[in-house]
């Protein structure tokens, strides 16, 4: 049994009615040319909302975490070395699975709360003067923190360092919802998956890999087969794949793509900007505040709202849930307890935003938090209203 | 394009993904006996929905417009008189229809916002000696101006009469959304559709005959073949159809009644009674009253709100679709202009109904009316954390 | 459960994945513009598969059935004189609804097999010196028969004679699928259902009225609301509907005139043509006969397959049923037992054809028919291979 | 846009209407209990279509190559020496991905058409009196060649040597089509995905691991992370998953373990046996060989037929998808133009067999091959019809 609500999870999205409808497709024969008709422009599409002109695109049947995977095996030896920060939950897995396959991780510890620290990491690029450090891993957008991190500063990082490291970006709770740019960044490899800014069920991880990247493929030992590249390019290449691949998402991904560019990424973006404004006017109404520690960081796709001192966040989502069917996301790791969040990325009505405020606010107040009724709701609908007379006299 | 938000219109409803996926079906054959497994537990359900033992229950491809004809063609002839209250769009309408047919309609004027006025009616009936009223039309619930009439009212002035006239009701936004009961009430006729309490798509007029009815049906001159209920229980005898059956939304029919009977009809009622409990409370918070004229007119299914003097209720609802992509429903006939409407029937939480209240709210903001945001919102809210609680403490 | 086998059914037919989804819609408002442009294309497409420049269109919520019933009661008075052919049942069927409504139907017998004799009708409106005959009725394809009648000739008839009356054609089982030329034969009312050319569930009837037929609606006396066009046109005029329109099928027949229309209604009427001959040849090799007595009267829409002497031809519908899980049509009226049929109308692929042969040809061995297996599949197969060479060189 | 009719390719498989409707999902808060609802009876469902009693299932969001990759990577390590018979396509691949993780493969070429020599692996392992062979990899059902190889044999051939490695077996294009005994036959890793016999979309790699299998996890040090199984057993442990989870193809696997395990594993066995042979007794009609060298090599879910010395068999596949817009598949790696395949796997009646054939036949002819039309088809025909007796008379 599903609900009729939408759901507030920072990912998977709430998937609209023209890509459920792309991806529930009947069988087709995945070596025919049909499957080159939507494969193809799905790879052009991703490029485009990647913002890259160069970059070769690659789509497992995986998830993010099979994406990070797929960057490090494909790019490494055992014993590399990889700088990286761990301010979140998705930072620290990332680290976790480089350690796992046997690399040597230098990891800033970083407040969770706080972003990738740019400055640190040129300290650490400059004095490694024998450039033993290969890649430079970036969460551009912290799931569990709802902090957005500064790419184009680490790369003024690297730059400044004179590092000819890597720079791989976890951006899978950012592309699509929130400004990335490959190419302007230098950003070697950026992974997401399906699931979130392109509104479609989980079930794919989505890479880009720079002309820089391809070229670390051949010398990387890191042993790797589903993961490997060369065998997907080739299979690209005759308009087909190593192995089964999942012909209804890529269906929706080449639809996604279409309805993201037709928007245009930047309305995309502004719209995200401008419902997650209105998440953030509730929860200051609500007294409370954002993980996150400065305006600059927060992010339009989740928010993480720390609750009083002493209070348990996770009886909001139990209670949400069970009272109200409405499923918001619990705080990961060193916030668990600490933070419940609210996901609002992929395709949200103002309407849709303002259901999930006003149970996030009942919730609360069953639970005997001082919050009063209508409040948050107030808020945002004097942002939401305000963004859309500034829209229409912009349009 | 289709809109993500709910939708407040009274009926269609916002339909649930399982009934959505038991309309769409692939094309079986409607003469094979795969038909009649589907068809006759939807007769069967919708007996069960109607509270009746032994009517029978008639599927036509059509809307409720459809079955009002059905009802009148099958049981009169050209000059028989019938009685009725006009009391808002749909009860016009219905006496409208008797006309064209050159049926004697005695009708009472009744305000916009009242009630069928048993009493009248009783008056009426006794003073009718000769018995040349054949039928009583009855608008169970009218949707223009969301006022629920007393059927078990009107069944009393006739049996107080002495008075045996039919009893037509017109349940189309009351049946599986209100109290309703056939038998109890000695209702001749109910009328419905597909789209309201049943949650499917339109495309179905569904109509219970009383065995009095049904006794009608022999003499009863005015033409009919379409809606011929003969030929319809017929074809139910063969497990057929006179012509080709709506295989879908019967389908659809059959898994509606399963979903509210095992829900429980009381425990519907309960439900449609406390979303629009909320509603209500919205509406007073926002300092405006209800078209319906009392508290125990109040419909269940669909709220109609009296806007300011002079100010047009049209331009709410013009303004939510156009600014926030949401559909409420207009002001119709007498009250054009006058009242806008939130339907609350049919499958709805209180997430989606909270985000119906709150874009009403903005909207009349928007307009200049003096709401204050955040208001109605709160009442419901307060409302339906209350009603959350007592039914936990009942359950 | 449903089966996945095709449907050899005369209609409703196999749907289109594409038209499948395009009927599975969310609820939207209909009141909204979102509706009229659905709407209005939906009409043109119409218009342009009945190739008609100036007819009105018309979609009622209801079936083929219901649109005769709109046909004669917008038009006649009771009493009103029509002329008809009775050649299978479904002249059958409209001959006994006009007699219900009260008209005085002059039907020429004609036997099952034959089609409408056309010189007869000259006969009759030339001796038709007072013009007392309003209409004539014409079934373009026997949907019972797998009769394929000439209107051009019923119009020639009507010309010749010099008679004004009025030329109605149930195309149900023909537009969409065979030539239909509402201007160029004269035709008054086109009456046609969603089902069967046009691909889609059942639940709509469409209908084109000429502006002479539109000319006879103000004076007709036959009660009618729900069928009543002029409510249907001030309707549309507003972009909207007497009542709730059948919003899923209304944007399905838009999308199904784009698929009719961009394949080129010339190149559809040759694929069902095609297809048709390849059953028609398996009948052949099978020893079998027609119930259509000559080839300019074979039905490209269905076949209807006369069984040897003392053969029940139902017996062949039920064991491909029980034992095969396959659809096929029984015999109706005066052809029970002694035909069944195979329909071919809508989409259909070489493949689902030769499947639907096989599986009769299996059938007729099974209950010990003289039939040799193969030979039906070996005729139809060649037939579809000289044809698909032909296409080619075609194009 | 996609085709009417049914794919004949060995996966994925026609998807039967209701497991489309179960894996098209709305998004739900995997995070949230109707998550393990779903999960656990899908492995539990799993563990019963794999005949194990004790076995562990895994669900991976990725295809039978990552199934492949969980089953090495989560039991060797670098060095580690594998069994193996090269006699496919599919057993090639295994072989291939074993190598590039850096294991010591010993494998036995088998002519393409042979199944795996269990004879020679008991010969192999006796002399391996060291025990260094760690696992033995066996493909149940090669793919490309249409072979089914006996598994009991080769753990005879284990049991016999005294040899304790263990057996992992690639079941994807068996298992629930044809009969497969994890725990009778001593299997330690079965890897299945589920778009065979499950009938599901590509996107789940689907395994069981015997308690001996589960034993070799922590030793082994082969890098995972993605596929490793551990977080994935902690992950179900709380209902969860160590990353995103397909949710829609995991309810999908819930329900077609229901539909597999309601006709009875057995039943769906038969099932398959009997539409292969009607595949097998046309290719014999036709005067064709299969590659599989002896009827017990014949696989129930893939027949590759040969085609006569010097003609390439991939224009077969080519012209019956250009021409009939049908789906066969073409021949790999060492047949490569020397077979074409049709696969006979998941959800197919007699009808779609039919007009596979049908379709070959016509495509052969149309070549230039020596083959009568209709000969194929007379021959399946004649075969359904017997066992259709059959099975009716064991009813």
């Amino acid at each position: 049994m599903t609900s009729q609500n939408p759901i507030f999870i920072p990912g998977p999205t709430n998937i609209p009615e023209a890509l459920r409808k792309a991806v529930d497709m009947p069988t087709i024969d995945h070596r025919s040319p049909v499957f080159g008709r939507m494969l193809h422009p799905a790879l052009e599409g991703v490029k485009q909302v990647l913002k890259t002109r160069d970059a070769q695109v690659f789509l497992f049947p995986s998830t993010g975490t099979g994406g990070w995977e797929t960057a490090i095996t494909n790019t490494l030896s055992p014993g590399d070395k990889v700088l990286a920060a761990r301010n979140g939950m998705f930072s620290h897995r990332w680290i976790d699975m480089c350690q796992r396959h046997g690399l040597d991780v230098d990891f800033v510890e970083t407040p969770w709360g706080e972003g990738i620290p740019a400055d640190r990491f040129q300290d650490i690029l400059t004095a490694d003067k024998g450039h033993q450090i290969r890649v430079v891993l970036a969460t551009h957008n912290e799931t569990a923190t709802g902090v957005v991190s500064d790419i184009a500063a680490v790369r003024r990082a690297l730059d400044a360092a004179g590092h000819p490291a890597l720079l791989f970006v976890d951006g899978v709770s950012s592309i699509g919802s929130m400004d990335f740019r490959m190419d302007d960044w230098g950003v070697d490899i950026a992974v997401t998956g399906s699931q979130k800014g392109f509104m479609l069920p989980p079930g794919l991880a989505i890479l880009g890999f720079s002309a820089k990247a391809m070229a670390a493929v051949e010398s990387a030992r890191l042993p790797r087969t589903f993961f490997d590249i060369r065998d997907m390019a080739t299979g690209y290449a005759r308009n087909g794949y190593p192995y089964t691949p999942p012909v209804g998402l890529i269906n929706g991904l080449n639809h996604a793509c279409d309805r993201l560019l037709s928007e245009g990424l930047e309305n995309v973006f502004a719209r995200h900007r401008r419902i997650a404004g209105g998440v953030r006017a509730a929860v200051a109404a609500w007294g409370l505040e954002l993980c996150a520690v400065r305006p600059d960081l927060y992010s339009d796709s989740v928010s993480a709202i720390r609750v009083p001192e002493g209070f348990d966040a996770n009886r909001i989502v139990s209670h949400a849930l069970d009272t109200y069917d409405m499923a918001f996301g619990t705080g990961l790791g060193e916030v668990a307890g600490k933070v419940f969040r609210i996901g609002h990325l992929g395709s949200l009505t103002d309407a849709m935003a303002l259901s999930g405020i006003a149970v996030a606010e009942m919730t609360m107040a069953d639970l005997g938090l001082n919050v009063r009724l209508g409040s948050g709701v107030a808020a945002a609908q004097e942002h939401y209203r305000q963004s859309t007379t500034a829209l229409r006299k912009a349009a």
